[in-house]
């Protein structure tokens, strides 16, 4: 049985100083769910109530109107797999399990998923380093750019940095999109990476730490919340991840190294 | 050129009367990709910036490494789509935009987008009306529920409840996946929607709209913003969207006749 949360070392700044210590971090597990033998879409979840979110995403992506459908659900949560077979699974819902039409956000092939991540994904090195105040100047930069997020209160932004400035920020309602805005902008610019940080508003899911890999910077800034499953990726990719930066506080979760005083 | 806000007519409550006001909301637009002539994948996102977020797109799905693979990219904003045509595409890429592989958080089929939303997605029509009180009681049962976010910051919310009372919630790392789990324990459970609200910690995006929609339910309440899509989503579905539900404030966006005092 998979537990919804987990434990990880970090540095906390409590508006003072910087001390090393656990953290409690939502888990984040990938799920394949098969349909009669065929792969139907793999997630990324918080692994608990499984039975229920199974059902629910067989019901959202129109497989199944009842739950007598389901002829039986087996779970193999430690593998990431969860096995269905339906009862009279009709036409057009056997031609979507076959031409795997992927739905919902998050769902993809587990092929995909795997390996194409491990494609374009790559370890970043980079000897850039950060102060705390350093940190918490980029993200209040950040938030003093985002007109359209204080009028709407709906999107997400990310900005590309230097270790002094903010250079340019992108947003929109889409987490992903706000960082492939940002990652198509260094490519027709052809901007060099090496000594950039990104700053973020939304939560570092395994998507946005393998984003920033792609992308290629080293120091990955956000107002929120990480994942254990992005600060695994972040460790082996080597990114330094700190997190909810708010007010006078952060938390440094991986190679600290690149902020100054972490030791 | 589709802009990034919109205005929309609501009623908000600021603690003492409701009165009806106009509100700037985000723009959320389909867009479809398509690479030499192919259909890559359907996004919703915020429009502007386009021609980043369809560079860094491919970049990110692996599809290009710089920019000059790109040697045409058009865009029809309007219409929704992107027509993009690449310089020497290799083998494996070549598969993956002929296998339709989906990747990144909302990518999906056009196909699948627009023809199994409009199957499974239903008109509600429920006679449940809400006091703001009941709003504002059922909004803080949420957060008291969440022990798991309180400890990680990382997790969404969603709860299933009565006019005056939460009866189950679910959380996870996914907002979609949080939904996804309520609509699963209502069918399993058998439990019917006719009287039922949801309560929910995210942004109403238009996934959000289509899933209370399917779930059934005719009134959201969010402590977030709605995108417009959204509402429009659920002024044609029915659905009483109530958002940025936070200490004595909250804005009612659609269907107000369900909210007591809304007139």
């Amino acid at each position: 049985m998979l537990s919804s949360t987990t434990t990880w070392p970090i540095y906390r700044y409590n508006g003072m100083e910087i001390l090393p210590q656990e953290d409690t971090i939502a888990t984040e597990a990938p799920l394949t769910i098969k349909v009669d033998g065929e792969e139907f879409a793999t997630l990324v979840y918080t692994p608990k109530d499984t039975v229920d979110l199974v059902t629910g995403f067989l019901a959202s992506e129109g497989l199944i109107r009842f739950v007598d459908q389901i002829e039986s659900l087996v779970l193999e949560e430690e593998r990431g797999f969860a096995h269905v077979k339906l009862r009279h699974l009709h036409q057009l819902s056997r031609q979507m399990v076959s031409k795997r039409f992927i739905g919902s956000c998050c769902g993809k092939s587990r092929q995909f998923y795997f390996h194409n991540d491990a494609r374009t994904a790559k370890t970043v090195s980079t000897k850039l380093q950060l102060s705390v105040r350093q940190c918490f100047h980029l993200m209040n930069q950040l938030q003093e750019q985002s007109s359209d997020f204080r009028a709407t209160g709906g999107l997400h932004n990310a900005a590309l940095c230097t270790a002094d400035e903010l250079l340019m920020s992108r947003s929109d309602i889409g987490r992903h999109n706000a960082l492939d805005k940002i990652y198509g902008h260094l490519l027709r610019q052809r901007i060099s990476v090496r000594d950039k940080v990104i700053a973020f508003s939304g939560r570092v899911s395994s998507e946005v730490a393998l984003k920033a890999a792609k992308i290629g910077v080293g120091i990955l800034l956000s107002k929120s919340a990480p994942t254990d499953l992005a600060l695994r990726l972040a460790h082996d990719l080597g990114i330094t991840v700190v997190g909810f930066i708010r007010r006078d506080q952060l938390a440094v979760y991986t190679h600290p190294q690149r902020i100054m005083d972490c030791r």
